[in-house]
This record gives C-alpha cells, sequence and structure tokens, in this order.
C-alpha cells in the first residue's frame, strides 16, 4: 500500500521520464527460478514506443539492465534490480507546462501536490514511461508463474475496443495459443481482423486530426489454480484492480461480465456447476473466474477501460497558474493517438505480479500450488 | 496487502456469520477527534438486513460496541476494537453445503483453499455480513474526514441501476445534500423516483419468482483537497478499487465515465480548466476526479456493479463433491431478493477507509490539509 | 510496521487497561491447523497477575474468548478474533495521574503524543495488560509451529538474572524439557534453585521497600530448521527484537554471546561445523542460532533485559503539568515489584508470533518446511 | 516486513557484492525538502574500505549515482533511486565457498535456504557492502530530518568498545558537536583519545594475528521532539533495533542503561522530571529516551554490540559439503580485522531511517512536528 506492491512478490518503480533512468526493484522470485532476460526484454519491445504510425514516434530502445538477483539463468532469491536509461528526453518543451497545466493530465494536481517541486519534465514521475519498469517486473512473474505452474499459467491480452469499434471475441472460448501467436501481427493488437483494420483507420483519423482514442482491453489468464486470492481485502480482484489502476489511462475495471452482471437475475448470472473429466467446472464464466475474491479454476477474465491519450496537438483551454487567467494550449511533441496497443502487453505482464504474489501466499497458506 | 488494509489508517475485520460475533480492528484516528458513536451504528442501521421487503429477513439488529481507543466522545489515538453478536443463526440448513456447492457462492473455491476446514454455515467468513464490520470502520474514517476537513468531505451513494432499469442521476451536478437527505425514504435507495418504483417492481416480481436481481450503485465524494493519492501503486483508483472489489458481489468499478471514456476522443475526454472564483476548475468531469492517480479538485466519482445475490431458491445445477456426481440445489433460507440497496450505505462508508488512509499519507507528506 | 505485526502471519492488538475489553486479532494459522484453546489460556493463566507474592494483586482471570476462526479444534483459515475483559478496574487513582506524569511511565510523552486524550486510567492503551492478548496470538502461532514441524519446535523461557542475582544456566545445553517442566514451580520462574531463592528474596525486600526490581529473561527456541528469516530488513534477530521490544519495559535484546561477542576474537567468535550423525551442525554457539540473519540450526538464544517495574509506592519527584511546577508521587494500587516471572510466558509466546511469521514466508518462498 | 523497511519512509535495497551493482529506491522524502548529494557521498566516503590499515584493502570508490526523485537540490517527491557500482570484484577465490561453508557467515544457512541458487562470491547478497546503499538512503532520512527539525535533529555515533578496550564517554552530557567534528580523525572512531590508542594497538595485533576484534558503537540522537514511535509494535525501540539487526555482525541492541538497568531499583531506574527553563526535562537518562515506546524528549541514547568479522585467515574447522566431511578453511582474500569503525557511519545513519518514517507518521497523526 504504498510505492511498492505486493506481499511476497513485492515490486518498487522508481524514475521519471526526463531522468537518469526508470528502474524497479522485485522481491519474491524463489531462488532457482530459471529467468529467461531475453523474454523480459522481449515484453519491453511489445511495449516501446515507435512500433507503427499507431503509436508515438519517441526513439526508446528501452534496454532493461538486470544489476542483481540472477546469476547463470536463474533467480538467486535475492532481490532484483533492473534500470532503463532514458534515451531521447527532449526537455525543451516542458517549459511552459511549469505553469500551464495540460488538461487531462496529472499536471496541476501533482503541482499542488508536490507545492511545484515535482519534475514536469515528460510528465516526470507520472510519465506512461514508468509502466516499462512494471512491465519488466510483470515479465519476471510472469516466467515465475509459468515455472511454478509447470507451463499452465498463460496470461492473454487484446485490443477489443478502440475508438468505439468493438472486436469480436469470446475470452471463455477463444483458442488463446492460436490468436496469441499473431496478436501482435496487427498493428491495432486487435484479434478480430475485420475490426482491427477498422480500429486502425480510426485510429489514424484521429492522429490526422491531432486528436487521440481510448479503448477496451480484454485480459484472460488460464491456467490458474482454484483458491487464489483472500476473502476481502486482498480478494484477486481487489488486486488485479489495484495494479490495473495503477496504469495511467485506466478508467475501468470489469471481471467476467462486469457491469452486465448488474442487469441479469441471478439464475442467469449463477455459473452452475458440473463434473468434466472427474474435475469441478463452470458451465459458463459470469463471474470471470472469481467467487468469493478467490479463483474458481474457470478463466480469469477481465476488461480494462483505457482514456483516450490526454496528450494532443489539438488546441485547449487550460489556465495560466502564473497569471491566475486563462489561456489555451497545443500540446507539441510526439504523443501516441491511441495507447491501447501499447497497454495491450503492459497489462498482460502487470496482472503476473499481483497473480505471483497472490499463489505465493497461497502456498503460504498450505495450499498445495 | 493482507487481511488488514491501509498504511496509516489500518482496518482488520474478522468474523464468521455464525460464529459468536464478528468485528474489527481501526487505527488510525487521530486523538481528539469527535466521535459520534450513535451516527456510526446510524450507518450500520442503514446496512442492516429487514429493512423492507426488499432484503432478507433475517433478524439481525447489528449492534456494534466499541470495546477500545473512544473516551468521552473522542479517539483516543488508540485502536478501535468493534465487535458485532451474531444473533439470528439457523445453522440447520449448511449441512448439504458441505459438499453441495452454491452456484456464484465462495462455497467451491473456498473449499479447496482451506481443505474443507471453512466454516460453511452462512458463508462463513466469506458472508457479505462482513461487510458491516467494514462499514462501521468506513464509518469512522468517514467522521473523521469530515472533522480533519471541516466539514467539506461528504460522502454520497445511491442506487443507480437495478435490474437493468437505470436511473437518471447526474453526479457530477446533483444537489448531494438535497438528495442524501431523502435517499432512504424509498427501499431502493434510488434518487429517482420514476425509475426507484419500477425498480422495486422488478425486484419484487425476482423475488416472487425466487430469484435475484443486480444493479449499479453510484458515489460520489464531494470537497476532497486536490493531492490525495500516490502515483502508480497508490492512486486515488487503485485504493477506492480495491475497496469496491473486497465487497462480495461487486463485479466492476469505473471511475468518471469510465467504460464510455474508452470511446471518446481526447478532445472530448479532457477535462479543460477555468479560473471560478479564483480556483481552478475543470469544466466537466470525465476523468471522475482523479488525474494521474491524485484527486484533482472536481468530485470524486464512481461507478460500482453489483452481481445479482447468489441464493435464489430456484433450483439450479451444481455438484456432490462426495459422491463427485452432478445434482440440484435450491437455496432456502433468508435471502436478499436484491442487495444493491444494502451495497449503498456500505459503499458510501467503505470508500472513506481508503481517503482516510490518502488523507492522512498526503498530511505526512507535507500538503496543507 | 504499525499497530499490527507480520507479513503472513498477522497481528492486531486492541484496548486500554480499564476499557471495556482488550484483545487481538491474528492472521495466517493455515486452515486445519489443530488449536487447543485450553493450551492458549493455559498460557494467559502463566502471564495473569496474582500468582504469588512476587507479583500484583491486581484480581484478573484474564479469561479469553475465540470469536472467530476456530471451528471444532481447527483453524478455519479464517482471522481470529480474541477479547479478553477487563474486570477489576479501580479507576479512582488516575485523576492525579492526568497532569501528574508517573516517571518511567509513558504517561508524559503519550499525552504530548496525543494531545491529552489518551486514557490514562491504568496506562490506558500503554498498559502492560495489552501483553495478554499479545501472549494470546503468541500462543496460537507457537502451537501452529509445533503442528507444522511436527513438535521439533519448542519455545523455552526462563529468569535467569533478577535484581542483579544472576542463575547458573547454560541455554545451548541445557534440557530445556526437563527444566521447562518445573520452572513454573518457583515464583521467580528461574531454572537455578539456589539463585531462585536469593532472586525471590530479593524481590520480597524491594516489595517491602516499596520498590522494584528488574532482571533478565533468556529465551531458547529449539527444533527450528535451517534458513528461517529475510537478509537484512527482515533478518531473524530484526523481527524476534522488534516483538521483543514492543514489550513494555524491555530495553536491551543480545543474541548468542551479544555484547559479550563484542570482546572476543573472531577466532573464538566463529562456531565452526562439523558434521553430527550426517548433519551438519555447531560446535559452539555465540550466534545464538542466527547467522546473515537466517537461523543456522543451532538453537536460537537471545536474552531480554527487563527493567524494573516503573509503578513504585516510595515517593518520587515529578512535575505537575497544570501548574508547571515540581512535585512529588506516590503510585498508589497494586503494582508488580518484579515483572520478570510474569514477563517469562510473554516472551516464550510472543518470539513465537515473528517465527510463524518467517516460517511461513520462507514455506512461500519455497524452502521445504 | 520485507525486503523493504518503512511505513512512510520506505526504503528497499537491492544488489549483491560481485553482480553489476548495488541500490536502493527510498520512498517518502516531501517534496521540495533541500538535499545535498555531495552530503549523502560524503557519510559513504566514510564507511568506504581501504580508509586505514584497521580496515579491509577492498578497493571501492563507493560513488552513488542519483536516477530519479532529485531535481536542483530539491526533492521532487517521487522515489529516490541510487545505485553504487561493484568495482573491485575478484571472484576467483569463491569456488571452494560454493561448498565449505565459512565458519560466522551466512555462507550455510544460504545455501540450505536458496537451495544452492545464492551468489555465494563475496557474500552475495549478504555481504556487508549492502551497508552502502543502506547508508545513502539513511543519510537521505538525516538530511531530511534536519530539514524537517529545523536543524535540531543530529545523530552521532563512535566506537566506545573496541577488542574489550572500554572507552570513558558519557551518551547523556557529552558534547557531541564538538566530538563529532573530531570523531574521524582517529581511524576507531574512538572520542576517547587514550582508549582510541589502546584500541587501535588491539586492532594491530589482530590483523598481524590474522584475526579479527569485535566492539561496541554508541548512538545517540540528540533534538528529537516528544512522542515519535507507536505503542507496542512500533515502539521507537522495535524500530530502531529493527534496522540495527538488519545490519550485519550486529548481535545486541541495547537502550539507555540497557542490560545494567535490569540490575537496578525502579527508584533507581526511574528518571525523575523536572521543569527547566519550562520545559519538561529529566534529571536523569536510564530510558535512553524512550517510554512506552515513544521519545520522551531526553536524547535517544542505543548501544551496539558488532561481533568480530567473521572472515580470517586464520585456519578453521568446517565443513565440505560435496564430501560431506570436515575440513579446514583459511578466508584469503582483503578483510577488515576491525568493522567497528566503518559500522560508525553506517549506524549513524541507518536510525535516521526509522527515525525519519516514526516522525511522518506522528506527523499524519496529528502531532505538531
Amino acid at each position: 500500500m504504498t510505492m511498492s506492491f505486493g506481499t511476497l512478490y513485492r515490486v518498487s518503480i522508481f524514475g521519471e521520464s526526463h531522468g537518469h533512468a526508470i528502474g524497479a526493484v522485485a522481491h519474491g522470485v524463489p531462488a532457482g527460478t530459471p529467468l529467461d532476460l531475453k523474454a523480459v526484454q522481449y515484453q519491453l519491445d511489445r511495449r516501446r514506443p515507435g512500433q507503427s504510425m499507431l503509436t508515438t514516434q519517441r526513439k526508446e530502445t528501452d534496454t532493461v539492465t538486470f544489476l542483481s538477483g540472477v546469476l547463470d539463468g536463474h533467480a538467486t532469491g535475492a532481490p532484483i534490480g533492473m534500470t532503463i536509461p532514458n534515451a531521447d528526453t527532449d526537455s525543451s518543451k516542458y517549459d511552459r507546462i511549469r505553469h500551464v497545466p495540460r488538461p487531462g493530465h496529472s499536471d496541476y494536481p501533482a503541482h499542488v501536490k508536490y507545492r511545484g517541486h515535482n519534475d514536469v519534465r515528460g510528465g516526470g514521475h507520472f510519465s506512461g514511461r514508468l509502466t516499462a519498469p512494471l512491465t519488466a517486473a510483470g515479465a519476471l512473474a510472469r516466467q515465475t508463474l509459468q515455472h511454478l505452474s509447470g507451463g499452465a499459467v498463460r496470461p492473454f491480452a487484446a485490443a477489443t475496443s478502440i475508438g468505439g469499434v468493438k472486436a469480436r471475441f469470446d475470452p471463455d472460448t477463444a483458442d488463446l495459443a492460436t490468436i496469441a501467436a499473431r496478436i501482435d501481427d496487427h498493428p491495432t493488437r486487435c484479434p478480430d481482423p475485420d475490426a482491427a483494420d477498422e480500429m486502425a483507420a480510426v485510429v489514424e483519423a484521429a492522429r490526422r486530426d491531432q486528436d487521440s482514442v481510448g479503448g477496451v482491453v480484454t485480459c484472460v489468464v488460464d491456467g490458474l489454480p482454484v483458491g487464489l486470492g483472500e476473502p476481502f481485502f486482498d480478494s484477486v480482484e481487489s488486486v488485479v484492480a489495484h495494479l490495473m489502476f495503477a496504469i495511467p489511462a485506466v478508467k475501468g475495471v470489469e471481471f467476467g461480465s462486469g457491469f452486465a452482471l448488474s442487469r441479469l437475475h441471478g439464475s442467469e448470472a449463477n455459473d452452475t456447476y458440473t463434473y468434466e473429466d472427474g474435475k469441478v467446472v463452470t458451465r459458463s464464466n459470469h463471474a470471470g473466474g472469481a467467487l468469493g475474491g478467490l479463483t474458481d479454476g474457470a478463466r480469469l477474465v477481465f476488461r480494462v477501460a483505457v482514456k483516450p491519450a490526454s496528450s494532443i496537438a489539438k488546441e485547449q483551454e487550460t489556465v495560466d497558474l502564473s497569471s491566475r487567467e486563462g489561456t489555451t494550449l497545443r500540446v507539441t511533441g510526439r504523443h501516441d493517438p491511441c495507447i491501447v496497443p501499447r497497454a495491450v502487453p503492459v497489462i498482460e505482464n502487470v496482472v503476473c505480479i499481483g497473480l505471483l504474489d497472490l499463489w505465493s501466499r497461497a502456498r503460504a497458506g498450505g495450499l498445495d500450488v
């Protein structure tokens, strides 16, 4: 419940967009866990800017350096320190922002909270760049979960709505392995090819219009055992939502049928049980894989609402905190017309931070996982 | 990040539905804060069963006893221990549930997690009854926030959708004081009288049909200062969502325009700034009062999706964990056809737990609140 | 790091000496752990006042009621709530203490910290009575450790110095089972019969003289596996010392040879290894069973310095905070001339809180315990 | 209660002795706090090896790089990330240690705990080198405390016993400013010149004899306000001792008269109050500045027992974990014959981590500091 997250898999992040470096410290990967650092970098590569015309053209290789905790391809059991340099920092454009807050950004509340001492360049500590170390810490958790589960746990995320265009995608029945193999082929990371093209056109139009669009990311985690989560304060939904709302631009999280559940009858909403191959399974998954705050053996399914990027070149009204008068602002620089495709790998990895923590806690409590 | 919640205002809850008592321990109410214990009880009275035909007929007075931390109407600064007795416990009906899990309930995952040792009577520790001590801890936080803010902070919640019927209600412009004064007059706790009657009819139909319906609670907190929340892991949205998902039956949380934001353009979604009476304000509130994880001075607005109560008398398919075969179940007993009206005071108070914690942390960090 | 302690075995305590009740909430006893509640009460009985002329004559049965988390002699996995009533509360004598702080007590700093709102009756929340719920939480941890270890883990404490009289006792070689069986036979809880009688005489003299004496408790925990503790911040010494200094009147903690180690050469201080019955053992135990913050397989040995009870009837100089002048005070009432014998069961059980937490964390990290 | 420490001033450390780098992340320095980074480096320079013949000849400049959280000489309010490179890493000598544990080191329990995966080179994560980032985090806390207190808070530490030679030093009356100004002039960091020379001779003899000696560091913190600390679990003694026992080689901690208190009568041990210049003060300081777990306005005084360095070139008996037989070992390399002088700045700064945390918490609770 502070700048670090987690009880047993605990992550701290640090850094400012235009400072020396950003980074993370992750604690709680059990000694001996095989760690493929290239696979961590691969997740960062999926997140980094400049991958397509749909995203910002800022040039960052986002190469992560592991300072500790990994030796000969295995976790040593010690904290894993990581840094990622800030390379492409053009701080010239931020002088005005010091007193002219960008609408939709943290500028104004951060100015008040930190009494003018926060680093405003590139958004400072509030920058979306901080999702890079978050993703790295998530990718480590992901590998650990896969190792602990013998390969069973597989997280998957995709853009299922962008700019109002909805994809056809059923998270409960989708062949995740097949879809995952080609999700990065389209710059939108949408699993529905028709919708994907339409989404790309919407983003392109927004870009031309110096505007931005938002969307929804659907995340599915397959292969989780029954019983992860703690009743009440650390329900699996609480922990996952806590992490999702830690990602900038996220404004909504729903599990399973989510808000639609609020319109169903109990007789429709309850997922009934049956035996399948000697195993208890549910016939539907309105609950999204969580009952009473615990995973129930079904796929963990949740949807994350991502608002349109706040930085737009279009002129907007705002205020000048020095002159205490109204003014207008065009946020120049290299910005994302749509951050949803880049949010996909962030969400897919960051969810693993919470799941590894809950897994470790379940193991401590005697659950045989 | 465990059975207790919070960094500075820290709450633990304990108890099982049919055990001796349920309760809470709350720490972090500053010494000298005036506490009106009757006002805490009043919030519990709003939550307790049996208030109308729309809710369960279980008879519980839910009288809270304060064991410590309060003296002569003021907080002593020591932890505040509270207990609430379990009076109306008819445990006779739970024998079958030991091996026949109720669909939509925690029964099955709890059975796996606790290896059969959990108390199944009345849902045990997973019972919605545990929201009583949660509400009490929230009511203490509410009073503390009101004291610290000189009366400025006012939380308000209402049912804005039940069984698919939506209320007209604009959380950004509503006259909260007036609405709050009469919100309990209708058993639905819906602020829109026409929708309220329609909702009541839908609930009544579900009750007759041995079924249940869900809904949406909208919560608005007025009067918060700018700057509550911590970037990333403890964003105000993370903390509030964490608490909301700790409430049984909650399956979705969205802030401001939430999922609808994902369909807007940045130029529409950004709340532009202006000066009003010498104060920076936003012209709209799509962000729901939070930017960069910090409160921004606008009303904090969020919506909570509540699934229909899982306990229904209608026959449902399930499994028998002893015989390892399919079976059917009617959940008899006294159940809520709609828990949304009772969720209203729970949400309205529980959100204060997180806000007081963030307030205290902001104060520790030097924010002049 | 607040009013609750522990990561996985987490304990909160609450209560004030003359309030309604004192109590604790303990979380993290794995579901299914057999719990003998009479054995918990037995440890409280060892701690409670009035056992001999060496201790206070306050009449408290200190009967603990378990409100939750235990069913049919086993932990349910839910938090364990406990309360202990305050029976013998004569608050008449505390009016003057409100403004005349007792030397050696928390009165003065508590008055400043809580700005006069703290409950001063009987020491309020600072009372040694709070060691009763601490001991109960410790006794639960103790049973859990014994269960998890198949009976191997056995904590033992004894008074090894009282009023300057030192007992002969070698914690590394002592036959703990035999000594434990008769340690309560003498009111001093000293394992050396000759020293015990001498100690009793010293205490009796102090009592007659309206004074008090302190002492040292030696605690030994046998049967711990290798590897409990976390490097640096949660070294086994850090965790144990943290808990010991949470016990009122404790002013020093040393492990193994402790302060005497500071006078040895490395060649004397290092405990050399050898194989014994195929097992790595140390030939000596200057380290007290902890190396690099981890248990090393040897007995965990530490000594705890307990200051003489601050409440004495002898006249002492102090100040009057109202008149802002010097004055004198005799602390009347029923006080312990020596709290060391009662500190013995407190220490013996409270240490288990930290050890169970570290055990659970080691298990989460993959240690096969 | 894990690899990070603190509630509001929270510190994580990472790194292994022969890995890429060691470092720390510190959170909770209020935005706008003036930070003199050279003064942080100065404390690291005091700690680093090679300062005299009394310490190891390992060559490490221990230059700390600040990656984030500091801008234009002030804290930005964001987490402060720091790294320190490992320069002089000769890993050739550690092959044998993989299976031949050094007596008195973490080697054996770490091998068991991490199942052979821990980095053994230079002690890995257990290395005393990790006290460098600890000291840096402490130095930041120290500056913050000095800023918050208007210069009142001044921590001071000195070697008061080495190799059995005791210094004359009265922590309650010493002129700390004067002594602090010249404490580094003698390689022992002992405030008593005669004892200092005697100590140096003892260390030199141990070095010649391929042995090592331990000692005691006395730490005094002047200028603390009344009321820092939380009753029971986070007493000021608990927090300080927790941090002290996180420093390798520390085996005992006592406050005020500590173990000697256990031999006094209450009438001697109680520090009586009087008014001095209109302020409540104690006439003595047996309690070491802490009553009821709270600072009482007197100097915070504690003594820390440091065992002799475990690494000695003298031949010692040990075991070979591969052949499962006894063997002998000479720990070659560059080791400290006495680590006490280097422990002085570590202790003096690390104590500030806990005090800043308690200060921040007191401020959150309403204490006017």
